[in-house]
């Protein structure tokens, strides 16, 4: 697909070495930060900055249904979709709270949501389609819809980097959402359904079993291509999957550090790596939900999650506890004075 | 000891049920933050405030010498406490970078370094001993100088909350110190050294033997008794060690959260439950390290860590890395919609 290549620049190795050696120069043993001192390497060569700082950092929450759910697959209605909506937008919701907390921004973008709600202040109109359609029955989308769904994610890494926000993270709420995630990783790595399907944000044994049935049923029906990425977003995925997978394509594109958080984040960033592999690179893991195949989703796309926390809400809530951590990894780059200066 | 009881009120059950009910109201699905729900609620009830706030936060880091370094099972040399000390009180620390990156103060305190540097502009002398003794040819300390350190933390506690401080970390800075931290652990909880005893700061495994052995040699030599804690703490123990367990005890006293972060804390926490077992309902755990016999430690309190980042610094940075996390469990108490209030 012509439409869907993005050009990803070679992370900055030589600004990652610089990085490597300042910290092990810091008044501190070498490598006794351990997993954060991977991070801010790994950041340097994203940036190209030796010692980037990220002073401006916004999650994009992308909002969207999906009529599987009315299947009854998940724990709440469709209604949710649409009522979080107006409470994200008004700043009262779990995302911004801890957004607040960690001194960022929230954006949100509807792309398919059910009701029209499109006058609502604050909100990003980018709606592609009233609902997903229920892939148990047929395809999710068109192909057409799907490249809109990336497009608009490339589009918001854009608009981002033009406000001068630095680093990204991909939020989303979609009641229904996990069944598309489910398939996708399942489709992508070639593994059972069932090893990749879990509670969602709460359901019994007896619905998580009518669940992977019909992810099956519609994975069956609609015989989505695992070496084309976009047919299987179109077929079996999600109008938010897919603008977050172009969200991390757009970040990447722009040398912005994009945080994966939670389950439909990784099947997003599992779609983005067949678009271009060299997205993992500017990926950083934070939150490994307890949803079954989330670990095998991090390890397909090679981003080590931060922490477990036990959460399953969504939203992007992990990234956000996460910036703090990011900033932290960096910080020390500037306001540690270095081994060789220390006064004994 | 007469001198070592301290009282520490009840957890407030009824600020925690409150706390409770309200997160299971909020705009969200019940349960789904985890483990941040259960920290929100824990801090209810140590605060006895249903929505409690932190807005001045402190990580206070007591630092002494260890005499048992001298036998070459460190990674690095007794100046280093010193020259880290003058790199604290300047803010060129890994622990002041990380406490400035949570908005939180650093308080030094001396207890036994080494080093006459008592004169040292923003550094707490409450020097105990000039470098605590080695434990493989006699006590670490006497019973007094012990009973001295433990009073040190809660007057420093004391002291932090005349202050305005209402959220507490007990960091560290000693050369040898995770050697006495094995030897309390392993005391303590009654199980081999060996089991407890690890790299530190970074030595191989011929040193971590010579460790393992001069470590067991020292409890021989001492016979500190399991059921007195202040004679593990002054035969086997160490003045930071002790003053971390006096900043738990006055901070539970105070209901003020204290975290504990790392190996050297948490067989500083094991102290304190050996004084006054109620102390654990005012600990949070942050980072677990990487050093055998931590997460023994963890569980013998009975606190939970947080994460693991492959941390082995001490200082209290893992600590400084959990305020945000802290700030942000309580945020959404105040600053999310309930459900009921939804706009559908």
């Amino acid at each position: 697909m012509d439409e869907m290549t993005i050009t990803i620049p070679t992370p900055d190795r030589e600004a990652a070495e610089r990085t490597r050696e300042r910290l092990n120069q810091l008044a501190k043993v070498p490598g006794s930060l351990g997993k954060l001192e991977t991070l801010a390497i790994r950041l340097a060569a994203m940036t190209g900055n030796s010692a980037p700082v990220f002073p401006r950092k916004e999650v994009i929450v992308f909002a969207g249904d999906h009529d599987i759910a009315l299947q009854g697959v998940s724990a709440t209605g469709q209604e949710i979709t649409t009522g979080q909506v107006r409470n994200f937008v008004r700043g009262g919701g779990t995302i911004n709270a801890f957004s607040r907390n960690a001194g960022a921004t929230v954006t949100v973008v509807d792309v398919a949501v059910k009701d029209d709600i499109n006058n609502l202040p604050g909100l990003v109109n980018r709606k592609i389609m009233n609902s997903v359609h229920d892939f148990s029955k047929g395809p999710a989308m068109t192909r057409v819809q799907a490249e809109q769904s990336v497009q608009t994610g490339i589009d918001m890494a854009r608009d981002a980097s033009s406000r001068g926000i630095t680093l990204l993270a991909a939020g989303e709420m979609g009641i229904g959402n996990t069944s598309p995630s489910s398939a996708i990783a399942a489709v992508l790595m070639g593994i059972p359904v069932s090893s990749v399907t879990g509670i969602g944000s709460g359901i019994n044994t007896e619905t998580v079993r009518k669940k992977i049935s019909l992810i099956e049923q519609g994975i069956r029906l609609n015989q989505p291509d695992p070496g084309d990425t976009l047919d299987v977003l179109a077929k079996v995925g999600g109008a938010e999957i897919g603008a977050m997978a172009g969200l991390m394509l757009g970040g990447a594109s722009l040398r912005i550090p994009v945080v994966v958080d939670g389950f439909i984040a990784g099947a997003a960033a599992a779609i983005a790596r067949g678009i271009n592999p060299e997205v993992s690179h500017y990926l950083v893991g934070s939150h490994v939900s307890v949803e079954p195949g989330h670990q095998m989703l991090m390890d397909y796309i090679g981003v080590e999650p931060f922490f477990d926390f036990g959460l399953r809400l969504g939203e992007g809530t992990g990234a956000a506890l996460l910036f703090p951590i990011i900033d932290a990894s960096v910080r020390i780059l500037t306001e540690m004075i270095l081994f060789r200066d220390m006064d004994f």
